[in-house]
């Protein structure tokens, strides 16, 4: 079978690698699609970001759903035909974190396609996995597409659980890639009362708006489109920071209502940020990381048809045409999400 | 001009009343749309409800929208021809509450069509009325029916927001009256991923699922119709009791999730509750009582098209037929909200 | 060795067991000390309590503490020798509930002394347990009656956590019990500015007074004390109710500011309760129920001097005086807590 | 009588002024003691503070306690005679802020001894001075020193109440002068677990201990003092940041759990963060901006014995030692707060 391995930047293969089977409380899965994320770009284009680097071959990928093929001794919640969308997230469940319903800073934490330990974590772009029982949501009634789309969806359900009662909210979203898209998804399905999404790239501010901003603006066209949120001390309540570039952040200040709540969901290494001016407005930074329950929540919530997904994953490819898909993930231009289609 | 006075149980009198002329800061209202709710039903049918009762004439009526028509020195948010959303909060502003931000506990509010001091605040089912300006919700964009309804919205926007998030949470409404059924649009539209609703009359029940609800049971055919809630501790995070009826709360506890809460919003005197069991459970009673700053929000979410009432207004009828419209609103078989149209 | 069994009411036996050995990940205890708790008390005076019943000998007890005599295979959070507190608190670590950090409501808890499940969870009322290691807290620095408090105490820390913030809070705790007395020190530990506490044992008020309270209440002798706080809508932010009485519940309720937290610790059946008048208020009842973290967080709060609760050990009898403690244990006009001494 | 005007940096003079007198709802106070703040020393040492100018002469001062000698009409929470902590927040109490309990965000704040706005508010540090009967709060039994530490000591309750719960949490303070200090006795009176201050100034450390930190650790002499707290993903609940340096900021990070709350008291500007690892732990950075209701909450602790702020005023000069007062207070090596003595 085979598998998407990053070698350093620039240097995706599709090597082949043993046939997984499935031990006790394990499941055997083919998987069917895997969406392309930020982190996995960041190892395609530049072998790293920040302080993780590849030091090893990595399989990249964790946004990713397929079939039950086999079932190991003891396995009750999936049966073998099931769709399920595969969670990244591999707590020990017993340290102190995950005792306190923290997963997502578990001690031990293996996430599928992660440089940040060595040996590191090896991904899911490849053919079969052999994934623990626990990781795998049922997802019935979803397409393939739309299971491999819960990893990014969790990541937004998180910040927004985080971010607290959305409703009559007024919120802005900036950096309208794949987490940014969600988060418009998100705040509308949530009863926020005004969405305004920002970017640099046409294609993404459409897209926004077609699934739910009520207004978007392109701040390299405009850097002042803000402005007119900034009377009476600011218009929105909460911010979804998706774009990881401190200008962006410090732009919306004047936009925030004291009080206001920014989910800072970019990575964006070290930021300059106007702290005097945040504070002076009690305005809360709040990081958010990863998720856990949110794995599951996500599959009903799409299941239920609370969030519809479908129009962002703008594209498809075969395994065979990974790095043309990888290239495609990387222009903002026309793609929002792309998948890789494996079978 | 008209007005409806109630003198006693079943003493309901259209009555002409001086015409008023609005002093600095107030505007003259030309009243549309007028919607009865269950305090002005408990007038009508009984004199009062609990020790709240008539002991002297009172106009009814609290939930009204009107067209403005005359505008006192210095007001400035609204003009003439503004279809306006009327608040009936009227608290101090000054006191200690009202400084806390709970306006709804000012210690000397005077709430439209109330009983409950004496002398009796005067209600708003008349064909003028002047208003302070700080009450009038801008409300363009929606029709006059809509617009009466954000006091009963307001109400339930205020309970949501102390029942915290309600995204990917399972939530359940007891009694289908108007106020329950403005919990189910809210819960759809807050992003609940479930919602259950229960009532004893069929007719509550198929607009409950019409306008959200994923199932419905009717508690007098089916009283074991929550058991199928119970397994592993019970299944909802939220609900919204809108019964007043203790039976019916109390039969809730073994669906309720540990560390669910209980809106509570149903008025009903005394209550024999399992509190053993919903300690057990750490379930959370929370009452919740009017509102203040949600009514300006109510319409807002209405003009942004995020709740949808109008199938929830039934009936309309005139000015003349005040005393059909009250039996009409009495009975749940065929109507949910029954506003008076005033021209 | 010599365990205390309840075989049914009245009738309390000292009774030889065999000795346990421990397996891994376990510890051997030498018991020191153990506190009678209420539930120990309603086990030994009626049989059990609402549908709580003895069905076959239990050994009763979980407050405990003892020394540390022999380590299981793997333990290596405590040594030979320790002074430990004992958790009674056995949740399966892996149910959903667990994984939320929600241990007390664990889907498979084994809570020592509880004739919840059959066959019963036999108690730690014995000269030596065997227990998970994950259950000792090392004591060191606190007297063996201050480790045997950690059980109770957590209860308390618990309880104040769904509280939220206590400083500046105005604090009624109404029942004097171990519990109540308890809920006065943390109270007044935590910052609330005005601590008052009602019973009706002189002995158990002078305590409350000695320990905290600003000040106490006979509502025996005084039925309506409360009335100086009702003006203004209410003076209390929290209540502690300690006293499982509806009555004394409902008696607090114009005391109560609006938005007030009640905090239910008292045990109490079906209670009859003013809902009507808490909704106006907009009250939360929180239910309040064990607790998990919230004991290693005990001991270091005792450990760092924070939480002094060395006056409330009133009494500690030989394990051969069981039944005299027990008796002594239900005289609220001259005992708060009452420990066995094992050793 | 005389009043202490700063005019430009390090021109600090001691004019006259006019007597003033009381209007209706306002009093004439006789000053008794006015501390010295680090906005005042800003004004007196470099002229102002970031964009903050002094651009006509000012009065300085807003930490005042001083006896009523006179009542305006209508006056009734207070009598002539009585000592006042008197608040130098002065809302419009009308715009949407103050009406949703939000004061220290108020659309038209006129706040003692700021050159914010222009013309400049002038400040407390006169002999006499006409206030809003609603700033004064009555403090008998408090030393006129205590009661000029309210204004202080309520920007740290209003920092602690958005920090959340303290009981049982570990707290790190950066930066010891006087907010910092108030930090750790508010940390202590809480129940927090464990405090540990750091600061570069010996003498302020000292003081920490004494009233109340755990540990203190001098960062100059050992500026890798916070790496014992890093092990296990960090070691505190809750930073109080008072230094308003970023590196003393970014330092604290591998100290602070997953989660960790950093209420911002310093004020400095733009300031460079390890934005990435903040968004990893989810650690939170929240503003926090003056005070309002925390005004008489901090007279009403004081007054209960709750926090004791005596050691902390170091110094008292007389008005006609202003310079040397203002030279002093800017030596944190030898003075935490340093008060004016008027009288």
């Amino acid at each position: 079978m085979k598998a998407i391995v990053a070698h350093a930047a620039k240097d995706l293969r599709l090597e082949d690698q043993e046939m997984p089977s499935p031990g006790p409380g394990e499941v055997l899965i083919r998987m069917e699609r895997g969406g392309i994320c930020g982190s996995d770009l960041h190892y395609y284009n530049h072998g790293g970001f920040g302080t993780v680097r590849l030091k090893e071959p990595m399989i990249l990928g964790h946004e990713v759903s397929g079939t039950i093929e086999a079932l190991g001794a003891g396995v009750e919640t999936v049966q073998i035909g099931d769709l399920v969308a595969v969670s990244p997230s591999r707590p020990c469940y017993t340290c102190a974190y995950c005792q306190k319903g923290m997963q997502n800073h578990c001690m031990d934490m293996r996430f599928y396609g992660s440089a940040m330990p060595f040996p590191h974590i090896q991904g899911a772009f490849r053919e079969y996995m052999v994934a623990d029982a626990r990781q795998c949501a049922p997802a019935a009634g979803l397409s393939a597409a739309e299971a491999a789309m819960a990893e990014p969806l969790s990541v937004v359900l998180h910040a927004a659980k985080r971010a607290g009662d959305l409703m009559g909210k007024r919120v802005l979203v900036t950096g309208c890639g794949p987490i940014g898209q969600l988060a418009v998804l998100v705040a509308r399905a949530c009863g926020a009362v005004e969405i305004v999404a920002t970017d640099v790239a046409p294609f993404t501010l459409e897209m926004a708006q077609k699934i739910g901003a009520d207004s978007v603006h392109n701040v390299a066209e405009d850097p002042g489109a803000l402005d007119q949120y900034a009377p009476n001390k600011g218009n929105f309540d909460v911010l979804f920071e998706c774009s990881g570039v401190a200008a962006a952040l410090a732009a919306t200040i004047p936009a925030l209502r004291p009080g206001a709540v920014i989910m800072q969901l970019g990575l964006g290494g070290d930021m300059t940020l106007p702290v005097q001016a945040m504070t002076a407005k009690e305005i809360e930074l709040r990081g958010s990381f990863r998720f856990h329950a949110e794995f599951f929540e996500a599959v009903e919530m799409m299941q239920a048809g609370r969030l519809k997904v479908k129009p962002l994953v703008t594209h498809a490819h075969g395994l065979e045409n990974a790095v043309e898909a990888f290239d495609l993930a990387s222009d903002r231009s026309q793609a929002i999400k792309v998948q890789i289609q494996f079978s």
